[in-house]
């Protein structure tokens, strides 16, 4: 086990009705600016529950974060909170949301182009507005990390930034606000968790106990309930157990002290910023690819993951490997989410250009031994073609 | 699974070399109560790391904190703390050590008595002096949670009390520091992990699959790796997998939104006020022949724990449950903690003695079910003869 550094001081309230929460957690005194994408919570009454919460206090609201939030679509977000003089940043949304809230908060104080912020990954900076979160998609992990994601269609750029100055003071999840979601945003919360927690695990042993316990728990827990809770939206149980899961898959517990492989995610930024693919779909398309052209360096883990999550213990190792590699392709196509390019009408075409735009960023050697180059890069997404 | 809150905010440091952060963690302008047990950190070489650390501050050493703090060893550290205007308190040792520390922190700025924190479970604590900690023995989960448990031999008594203010700032867990522990010291620590875990979990079914999943992590760890850093007390991963699963274990996650039930604790405390044994050995006393009393209402999380933590799949559900109760007996006697009163030379008279002890506080009905009346408390100890 490596050695970490762990802190997440992010305080959740989670379940039924806490979004009253919002009006302990937030000063009365304080001005507050209203994040939300595109008027969903007006019909399924969060707004309602959250600006009753805020009952007293100078709220202002910027509407209209998109999936994939977009750079342009904050600036004047950050325009707003500096001439009103906001002091406390309310996200109400799904992750898309929650990353576009940290990247106003970190860029209100932020001198010069806020755009450095995502270009040197957070290094720059140096404070940041308090934020709360009312989590309304359970997917991303946002309401309890540091990390934003942030495109900029101008530039057909999609990249992250990382800083403890941003975890959310508080998140709020009441899982009966995710009942009215379409199946769609559903199933790619579900599959967005599944590859947090792949990407923190399936590397190579590291003898970390608890944190493979802990990886292989939620993977088991996403397999068992995503189904049912896509069949059943609204169990409570099984929603409940979904918007924890993913929470628990990116608050930081199963990633401490062993090494970890983005490259999926990294490959498929930039399969949304090119053709807007859906974020966890293009996961979906990268996952089983990347798994099948690193089934050698990832042995062990693959088959600890074969045995474990999967059941898979009859047969030589690699068999078992083929067969975990394939019940990974087989759970995103059963929730609904396709896992190859041509489902979604991209060509190959697009393997040498996603190999040359990593590249041109400094990435020509990713993954957890720094293997994949762009040639292989391009080789797996013209085998997930 | 039910509405919960949850926040730990202390900052871990983990593995090999750490404790030098406890100079970046511990301002240094601060005036320093260094609490420390019976000297072992000076012949391990924790002593000689810490106060390196510490240079340039000014330290004041309280010593003499021993297994199961007691009150009347603190109240001078109190005082040291008020006359010589401390204003970071550092426990550097086991899990009384900090628990000792966290009393001190609490005390420091209590009007009155400070018994009656206990008395009244930390419900009075309004403020408390900042704590940090170097963890040298797993255990407790001190390190990482707002609870602390106190002894006043004078008074035969042990009390706890829990506050989010003593919460540790940062707490520095370095598993080398632990190799020279003696082994009847690690089994308590894996025999009290083991409970702390079982205290969460077998309760009755809650649909809470990512907590359920977690806390038969960290058990099938316990039973793994607890052996294992037994039998080779330098084999650092199995250590650090200890250590992080003790810590794991009490730091809040497995707990959220499921019943619990610390009825073995609270029996087990009396048995340590009476006659002075182990804590964790007391819990190892009383644990089998409790899930035996309460085999009825745990059913349905039995049957859970003797399939996915034991592996025990045969057998019609009674044989299934008495089997995952053997096996957790056994698990005890196998790392060395006998599991009957008599190996410690008490006798069955003492079951009354404690039913009546928990009664005189009010403890008449404890139990996720509130049906652990005097009497049933008077059989589970007496079949533990």
């Amino acid at each position: 086990m490596d050695n970490f550094t762990f802190h997440n001081p992010t305080r959740i309230h989670f379940g039924k009705g806490q979004i009253e929460k919002v009006g302990s957690e937030i000063p009365a005194s304080a001005t507050v600016l209203l994040l939300a994408g595109g008027g969903s919570i007006k019909a399924n009454g969060v707004y309602d529950q959250v600006t009753a919460a805020l009952a007293g206090r100078t709220v202002h609201e910027h509407w209209g974060v998109e999936a994939n939030p977009d750079f342009d679509t904050l600036l004047p977000a950050v325009e707003l909170c500096r001439t009103e003089k906001i002091d406390w940043v309310l996200a109400v949304g799904g992750g898309s949301v929650l990353d576009g809230a940290k990247f106003v908060c970190a860029a209100v104080n932020y001198e010069g182009d806020p755009w450095q912020i995502l270009q040197d990954q957070g290094a720059s900076v140096t404070s940041a507005l308090p934020l709360g979160t009312v989590l309304t998609l359970p997917a991303t992990g946002s309401e309890a990390n540091g990390a934003s994601v942030i495109s900029r269609r101008k530039h057909k750029a999609k990249l992250h930034f990382i800083s403890p100055l941003v975890y959310p003071r508080f998140s709020i999840l009441d899982p009966e606000t995710t009942f009215t979601l379409p199946p769609r945003q559903i199933a790619n919360g579900i599959g967005d968790a599944f590859c947090h927690v792949v990407e923190q695990y399936l590397t190579f042993p590291a003898r970390a106990a608890v944190q493979d316990e802990f990886a292989e728990s939620i993977l088991r827990v996403l397999i068992k309930e995503g189904p049912q809770t896509l069949a059943h939206p609204t169990d409570y149980d099984a929603r409940a157990n979904l918007v924890w899961g993913a929470t628990c898959a990116l608050q930081g517990m199963i990633g401490v002290g062993v090494p970890q492989d983005w490259s999926t995610h990294m490959i498929g930024h930039e399969l949304t910023a090119l053709h807007g693919i859906d974020h966890a779909r293009t996961l979906a398309i990268v996952l089983p690819a990347l798994l099948e052209a690193q089934r050698g360096t990832k042995s062990g883990k693959l088959l600890q993951y074969a045995e474990r999550v999967w059941g898979i213990s009859i047969g030589d190792d690699e068999s078992r490997i083929t067969a975990a590699i394939e019940k990974t392709r087989e759970f995103y196509e059963a929730i609904g989410i396709p896992t190859r390019l041509h489902d979604y009408d991209v060509s190959a075409d697009v393997a040498p250009q996603v190999a040359a735009r990593l590249a041109a960023r400094g990435m020509t050697a990713i993954g957890e031994h720094q293997d994949l180059t762009p040639d292989r890069i391009e080789a797996i997404l013209r085998a997930a073609a």
